[in-house]
């Protein structure tokens, strides 16, 4: 018989802070309020927020920081309120947990015709939906099995940085279980090696390398979750290779080093093209993270590095996680052997970060704006630009080291990058707590896609989170006024007094945290809001209204609204 | 060869304005614009909402009011924002048709890594999501079954009053289609006639009704959906039988007539087990349309009429829809034979509509608040009472005839009413134009609710709806604090400065359609806002905070409370 035992909500929450997890998103609901009894005795800090939707997004901001992010929501109506933000992190690998409160096991059973069912006593289908949106699920139910289930599930999660779906029935939340695997952290195990595969694999790839006469770099964004940061930031720097990065991997490597050359974007391809290598690490190649298919490296060039396969051409190595072999990789590489490479390529810093002379009465534009912004970005911050007009224009930054950036990648949807503020905020206050350094969160942010999900803002005002938002005020949905129907209804917003929004969400009016508000609409107004010591040295929510023509946008949107001009462009 | 052709995209929306829908709701997303261009040459109101969930409860409220509703998301992204709203239509038997834009073909053929998916060539995860939540799908794809699938689809959602999914690949909108089938609307066929299991039931229920010493009436919100509403209206008149309704079917009935009694509260449970016959028009017998299952008549003496059963005790008679088979009761009822009972029951104009006379001074409070409240409604008027305190109040209220009120029945997903508020106000508008009489909406909140979807007032606000929206700022989810956690933090909500939502959504500051904000503590401010011209006879938004103590709140809800202090209960 077991002598030390806790409650299954302890355990689960107690598993969560083993695994980094110091905040939880969510709301209460019918279903859950015995489990967030736990919450704070498990020392871990409760955000209320305001909906479901924000509540997933947020975990999945958290996530992206921390290395895990977790919510908790009732049965039915909050965990699908929840499922697209969950959608989003399995499309582009964020590991959230999301633990479902549901209805005790009585009910269950007998089909009761409770309320969030559909009055038909089927319980199950909210199971059946989470299945697709999910890399691991469990249904709670035998207390026996209860804890290996947990542990299972958040197992999954984290070996493939995909959320999983944990339902805890309402009864069982104080019912104990034994403590003792409590005693060993859950992490990924170590795959036993593959002599075999790791030799050819080594053998085609230093081949590649000591031959090669134009070797590159492209770091995608799967790298990050495939944990080889740091592996990949000691090729960048030691090879000195020209080295790229997609607009997923942007802020992976610090774009400040003299062979980072930031986005690539398809005026590179015929320098891609003309390398005869390309160590591609983490890759992610969707649509939107590849200038619809535009900025994929040549096959036969690519040595590709994703999570557990390795890609040469047309010949698949598996098995071999990236974690373990680029160890291998890097040890065997003979640095006497390491070709050089220095092109004549134009270094972002000298094209981009120097706007030409801008006459300060003159309207703020996409043009210059994306460039002008850059030196306000600091060591350490987090910038999240949504998908839109501020998406693209973020490939125009050159970022300080130790940044972060949230770009839309494949999932784009808008809504999401607020609520993720709020979660990566957190998380960089949470990271802090255990000694990191601390640093601000940037939201760049249209104003289709803050409405959305406006109300978070009020959640990052109570916590007195760090963060600067700029707000494109262009009247509308102009990413897809630049795809299709530049002047159609179907394109308005209702038009908001955006600034107000700190007064409707709480902002204090005076103090420390007091928020702040600026409007700009032309380059002195910027220069003045730059120069601000609130924005500047500031704490709290400071919001910055940015003013832009209604079919202003970066110049990759730009290029598909002239398609909508045929005559014009035609002439 | 077909002469007659229309766009598919037009074919759809000149289906769905047959139908009754004027306006309709959405977002535009990458895989819907071009779906897009076809709403306004089909003569239909776009509606853009601020999300998608929003867009989902205000075509839920619309359909509830105008008898279908509309709205049109995107692929992945859209319509899983959306979901919860959707799973609320099935629940709670609202007719909505979800139109999803989704990608070409030749990308989904092609497993083409696109965004909005999982980057894993799977396209098929949301019509397998959607399955669950809806009667009828269908995803476009062949041009030549494409009329007839959306004409079974939509036959669907009108037989079952219940949401069905219609996709469309962004290649076949324009694509043309015969028009022939849209000279017949669709409507639900007249099924044929069971005369064996018609005469055997109405044999029986015609014994019961004669012999019936004691009976009644209870209306259920099925009814409405079941079409039957002239058919028992017209019962409760001529049989002038003591009649209750549930919450559900609240407002279904007048409630000024003298027999009727209001909601079947537990209260009433020792009449209604001393009736020897309940005529029950419409059940939905879920824990919350029943006090938790307390007001449910008894099974023996119980005639329960569904959309197509009716149920006498043990016995069922499947295949008699009602909407046929009441005609048929009604015709064959012998008015001489029907039995007289005019039992000695408090109405509830005694009770409810006259609180006893309060201290101007004085908090409002949840005693009393509802029924002074009542005398505010007007004819035509339609009430949404959110899932809250709100939801409960409202049963104290007795409304005019010709009112409708939406509470919270089954589905319960806070945040429901506010969007469900602008698209009842726009049914009711729509509706107007064809020449019913126009009327007002007013919603009743609490602030947690509020919260959730507060952005969509924007919409009520542009598009110069007739809105009285009632807060109640309790400083958090009261109605979850009376079942669990009083003073768990997990309750409370971030602070607002609620009334700056006129601003921030950008209500008028002058003229017709100014926004109107106040602020009631006491019975003074309350007596003064209630009969303030703008309130009265206004138009545009008018907003009012009821400022109510955290753990004040209905009797129903009070009496759980309760349960939580029980050394004080006990005492």
């Amino acid at each position: 018989m077991e002598t030390n035992t806790t409650t299954l909500a302890d355990y689960l929450f107690t598993r969560l802070r083993q695994l980094g997890v110091d905040s939880i998103f969510g709301l209460p609901g019918d279903y859950n309020l015995n489990l967030l009894d736990y919450v704070e005795p498990a020392k871990l800090h409760w955000i209320g927020n305001c909906n479901e939707l924000n509540a997933g997004y947020a975990a999945d901001g958290y996530a992206r920081i921390k290395g895990l992010g977790a919510l908790v929501t009732t049965f039915g109506v909050g965990e699908l309120s929840a499922i697209n933000a969950i959608a989003g992190a399995y499309a582009e690998r964020a590991p959230v947990v999301h633990v479902v409160g549901t209805p005790i096991r009585d009910s269950q059973d007998s089909r009761s015709l409770i309320h969030h069912t559909f009055n038909d006593g089927e319980y199950q289908r909210f199971d059946r939906m989470y299945e697709h949106v999910t890399v691991a699920q469990t249904m709670i139910s035998d207390l026996r099995s209860a804890p290996g289930e947990i542990d299972r599930v958040l197992l999954q999660c984290l070996v493939h940085s995909r959320p999983v779906r944990i339902a805890i029935p309402d009864d069982m939340v104080a019912l104990r279980v034994p403590t003792r695997n409590l005693d060993s952290k859950i992490s990924i195990p170590l795959p036993a090696r593959q002599p075999k595969v790791e030799e050819e694999a080594l053998a085609v790839i230093l081949e590649r390398i000591y031959n090669a006469k134009r070797p590159m770099i492209l770091i995608d964004g799967e790298s990050r979750q495939s944990q080889i940061l740091d592996e990949v930031d000691h090729l960048v720097r030691s090879t000195e290779w020209p080295t790229f990065t997609t607009g997923f991997g942007k802020s992976l490597i610090d774009e400040t080093l003299p062979n980072v050359y930031g986005v690539f974007i398809p005026a590179h391809k015929p320098f891609v093209d003309s390398c005869d290598l390309v160590l591609h690490f983490g890759p992610h190649p969707s649509n939107t993270n590849t200038y619809i298919f535009q900025t994929i490296p040549p096959a036969a060039t690519t040595v590709a590095f994703a999570a557990t396969t390795v890609k040469i051409d047309k010949q698949t190595f598996r098995d071999l996680p990236a974690k373990l072999f680029l160890p291998q990789l890097i040890a065997q590489l003979d640095s006497a052997k390491i070709p050089a490479y220095k092109p004549d390529l134009p270094h972002p810093t000298t094209t981009l970060a120097a706007p030409s002379a801008l006459t300060p009465t003159e309207k703020v534009n996409n043009a210059s704006f994306w460039k002008k912004l850059t030196p306000f970005f600091r060591e350490g911050d987090i910038i999240l630009a949504e998908t839109g007009t501020a998406g693209y224009g973020a490939n125009e930054f050159i970022l300080p080291p130790r940044t972060r950036l949230f770009k839309p990648v494949t999932w784009l949807s808008i809504g999401y990058m607020l609520p993720a503020a709020l979660g990566a905020s957190l998380a960089q206050r949470d990271r802090a707590a255990h000694g990191s350094e601390p640093g601000r969160t940037v939201l760049l942010i249209g104003d289709g896609s803050f409405q959305l999900t406006a109300q978070e803002l009020a959640t990052i005002i109570h916590h007195k989170l760090d963060v600067v938002v700029f707000l494109i005020n262009n009247a509308g949905y102009t990413i897809e006024r630049c795809i299709h129907g530049h002047d159609a209804r179907y394109n308005d917003i209702t038009p908001w007094r955006y600034l107000k929004a700190l007064e409707l969400f709480g902002a204090p009016t005076e103090g420390e945290y007091a928020g702040h508000a600026w409007t700009v609409r032309t380059w002195a107004d910027l220069e003045g809001v730059l120069s601000d010591e609130r924005m500047a040295k500031g704490k709290g929510v400071r919001m910055v209204e940015v003013c832009m023509e209604m079919l202003d946008a970066p110049k990759v949107l730009l290029n598909l609204l002239e398609k909508q001009f045929p005559e014009k462009s035609g002439a």
